[in-house]
């Protein structure tokens, strides 16, 4: 009986370490292009699926902070009012630092492909793996002049 | 000599979680608090004290990524060349959010007062605690228009 208590706590003790960090940036990875999928499927909806649905939920971009995943969608709504607005996102430099196992940050570049211009820039986002799977808790977005 | 070792699985097991989080966020924003006062001293180098020195440290700002303390430094030498170009720094709407033992997230707003412009944005901070204590690993910064 003492050698299960024993077991028991060691193997607790090394689920806190133990996991497969390969297996979980794969998923996140797929998040991310499950986004720009679609995005470039005019969308918004869908890609606001990796979103926290929380009203806790920040997003970041040059000078202004939204919180909450309803106003987010909003946002987006009113910025990219048409598939030709939204044009084709691509995501590059795309880095996944996974913190521990519930919780990542992701690095990386973003492009908008449009008619008449092409907005680009950078993103950090902070994620966290929740009951529905990882998802975008903070977003931080900044573009090129 | 089971009982002991039973007591110090669940000690282990319990250090995965326990620790002061309010002492450790103390610490995050006296670091914030010193870099200010650095800054305000027209004293870069104290500045950068805070940041990982590290050829992996992360600092992106607009569209642009540096790595490297020390490209970071110069960037930061070269961008403010005088203390009337660094003007006074204030830091904001500070958020900490220690995700765990050795890791932390901060969000937060800064601002140059500086007689010509009043310079604004905001930053998102990734930290962790090494042998020399919190630092920061990547700084993404964005600007208002």
């Amino acid at each position: 009986m003492r050698i299960v208590i024993v077991l028991f706590g060691l193997f607790a003790f090394s689920s806190c370490n133990n996991f497969n960090k390969e297996v979980e940036k794969e998923k996140i990875l797929n998040l991310l292009s499950q986004q720009s999928q679609d995005w470039n499927e005019g969308n918004i909806d869908a890609y606001m699926d990796g979103y926290w649905k929380s009203e806790e939920l920040r997003f970041a971009s040059g000078d202004r902070v939204t919180y909450g995943w309803k106003k987010t969608l909003a946002n987006y709504k009113r910025g990219y009012p048409s598939k030709s607005a939204m044009g084709k996102l691509e995501f590059t430099e795309i880095n996944v630092e996974i913190l521990s196992e519930n919780s990542a940050m992701v690095f990386g570049r973003w492009q908008l492909h449009r008619e008449t211009d092409k907005p680009h820039g950078l993103f950090t986002l902070h994620l966290k793996k929740l009951s529905e799977g990882w998802e975008i808790v903070s977003d931080h977005t900044s573009a090129g002049k």
